[in-house]
């Protein structure tokens, strides 16, 4: 049993549970390693794992080890009630942030009368969060291909007429060096489009005297997160204003990440440096997120978030200014908080 | 006020309802015309269209002229609750398969408790399932663009070396001609790999004489949905046999399709075929789905389904037959359901 399905059946233990049903993929794919999660996981305190999935993917799920594949011929549920009523499995979680109404509804009127089931939230989610020495590995190999990718930007894209023919010669690079899968869609937003967050590229001409790049590869199922500016020719003054702000505004938090810090102390640093230059309103999303299996997890870096910063957590750090109509500047690096400091990737 | 919004307010009077709020993208997507649906669109009987979405989307919401876009600094699901008071709703709808458990508590807390929570299934997702002739005409783009990937794949595969790198390049050909998104992963499965029906293309050496590709492009936000085989030499007795059979399901099942019939007649005619030839069990999936906005969408072609074809519809027809550890054939078209006939696009 792998150190992951232990710390889970603890957190049973606490939690006064005799099972969990986990619905989500990246929960489930973090306590298997079975990358292509389609269906539910039982973990049960003392019977084992039971993966249910359909039959699109059962044969590669009978090649896990750690649990047993079961055949769900008369429908996924039906065969979940099954075991948990062979196993007389009285009190069973599920993941309410993960799960329709719908299928608790179905799930529920499925289940014999006499099994609770009870709502978890971030159940795996927060085991996820601080990274193993191997999971740091991965993803510093995605963002090494991610910082490959940009310098391949820089050469490219004087060449390119799009900013969608930009974001596909970005991402066909980071998938030859990584996964066959990328983190996110790339972002590419030039000139105007800079001001919007999440502008997608669509067939806009590359406005190459100034855009955004925010992209990232994967590896081995990990994510990579960064954004970058690029800038040709000399900056207008208020550009490089902005530009500078973010920078140092970005550099403060970075340096204030270390274990026993509050996320919202973070965010705190970096929203208050661009407040006093007069653009806190103009910073509207939160400073950052834990990245691992999935690209936005926890911990969130925003203002009302108290969790504590623990040695291994990854994170991104990414404060902006948007400035409607005109442009955006947005710097993000995604970095490790390690023993006493943070570390950028 | 568009057609589609008509049907749905029409729709809330046959359901009693004064308003529904929609989680899903695609339903939301589909009745404004805003492909960047990360949001909750209220559609009230009386009262308009209301927007919720994170500050992240919301200057782009805001030139959409069919809804209000609400300021949510409050949170969503308070501006959603303020918007429902202050017009006296008193019974909402909800998309009980589009929102998870966690989001709709969340909902109920918030809101007064004279107004009354609803679950819908399928509301809006039943309108699309019957295209409009420009929606038609998209799809059939979508369509032309992924058989010009199929040209393109026949002339370049010999110089690709890995499933992925096949999957790569396919993947920029479609987006380069058509939306910078295509409509799922392609699928490129070599070998004994096209035994499984979803395998994930990886660094497997590409087998060229035996591949199956599964891939879409995407047009206006319309998907396209072909799986085609590729065979190089002469096919082994065992293979042409499988691939006949296959070849002669699928043309029995487009042949069926006609506005009256029911679905899951004309996944029977498909099955029926393969059973007799001794591959039933080999023929593990539905014989197909609808295809719009999303790449799986209603009606769903399976035995138990009894929806009644309707013209306009465009559906899959994907027969198969899988040989555990030795290969597998999949055939897909996308057909729509004309006035007497179905249509190969």
């Amino acid at each position: 049993m792998n150190k992951r399905i232990k710390t889970c059946l603890k957190a049973l233990k606490e939690n006064s549970l005799d099972a969990i049903l986990l619905s989500d993929w990246a929960n489930i794919s973090y306590l298997s390693g079975f990358r292509k999660a389609e269906g539910y996981l039982l973990v049960t305190k003392t019977e084992g794992l039971f993966y249910f999935t359909s039959k699109l993917y059962r044969e590669e799920a009978k090649k896990i080890k750690l649990w047993n594949t079961v055949d769900c011929n008369l429908g996924i549920f039906n065969s979940v009630s099954k075991i948990i009523n062979r196993y007389q499995l009285k009190t069973v979680g599920f993941e309410a942030k993960k799960i329709t109404v719908f299928e608790k509804n179905l799930l529920s009127e499925i289940l014999s009368k006499t099994v609770k089931l009870v709502p978890t939230l971030d159940f795996v989610m927060k085991l996820r969060a601080v990274k193993s020495a191997l999971e740091i590995s991965y993803i510093k190999k995605a963002v090494e291909i991610t910082k490959e990718a940009l310098d391949f930007t820089a050469e490219i894209y004087d060449q390119v007429e799009s900013e969608k023919l930009l974001s596909v010669e970005i991402e066909k690079f980071m998938r030859i060096k990584g996964d066959n899968r990328i983190a996110f869609d790339t972002i590419v937003a030039s000139g105007k489009n800079s001001s919007l967050a999440h502008h997608s590229p669509k067939d806009t001409k590359l406005y190459k005297k100034f855009f955004i790049i925010d992209l990232g590869a994967k590896y081995y199922g990990y994510c990579a997160d960064l954004t970058r500016v690029f800038f040709c020719g000399k900056m207008p003054p208020l550009y490089k204003k902005v530009y500078d702000t973010v920078k140092k505004a970005q550099e403060l938090a970075v340096n204030k990440i270390r274990p026993g810090v509050r996320v919202c102390d973070v965010d705190k640093v970096a929203r208050d440096f661009i407040d006093r230059a007069g653009w806190g309103k103009n910073f509207s999303h939160g400073l950052g997120h834990g990245v691992g299996l999935e690209v936005h997890e926890m911990p969130y870096l925003n203002g009302s978030d108290k969790t504590i910063l623990q040695e291994g957590m990854v994170v991104t750090v990414e404060p902006a200014v948007y400035l409607k109509n005109k442009f955006g500047v947005r710097l993000e690096d995604t970095v490790l908080v390690g023993a006493k400091k943070g570390e950028r990737l």
